[in-house]
């Protein structure tokens, strides 16, 4: 896990290195309909997002529980802005580790 | 689903039809390591092979529970011989529903 570090008005939570994540952990991430949606939208998106900007069914902390599984999963990449916190896909090292896994599960 | 048919020594439990399984239904079955793992083997093996054949570290009786998940997930189809429950993975169907699926989770 890298440290969290702080730069100016940006702050960055710990992300795992990829290569110490496995399929089983990326699957238990994926295999949530709402993260799986998390992760379509930052798929299409290809930039930073904010996580009020992708609509859930779901409240807001439990949006931000999903949003930390899937940072801790390996698969987005997150930091602060403010109080906005921003999110992108991991793609390419993802694609790296697991290829043509994000691609038959979201690029559709 | 279509109907349990007997053969003369050949029986053949209800399997679903490929168009009425979800990403999510297969997800939930895949998640599963030791269901991957038996569709890992399968999907190798390219012909039909009976439950004993693959080595789990479970029970025969969850074993059995494992494959019948995998059967009503659409991923397996299977027919008795005898005793013996033979399977194999619903693989060219998978890969039209599912496309790039098996070879991004089990084809390494």
């Amino acid at each position: 896990m890298t440290v969290a570090r702080r730069t100016g008005r940006e702050r960055v939570p710990p992300h795992p290195d990829i290569r110490t994540i496995t399929l089983q952990q990326v699957l238990e991430a994926l295999v949530d309909p709402v993260r799986r949606h998390i992760v379509s939208e930052l798929y299409r998106a290809r930039e930073d997002v904010s996580c009020g900007t992708i609509e859930l069914p779901v409240s807001k902390s439990t949006a931000t529980h999903h949003f930390n599984v899937l940072r801790e999963a390996g698969l987005i990449r997150q930091h602060y802005v403010g109080t906005s916190r921003m999110n992108a896909l991991r793609r390419d090292e993802i694609d790296e580790a697991f290829p043509g896994l994000l691609q038959a599960l979201v690029g559709r």
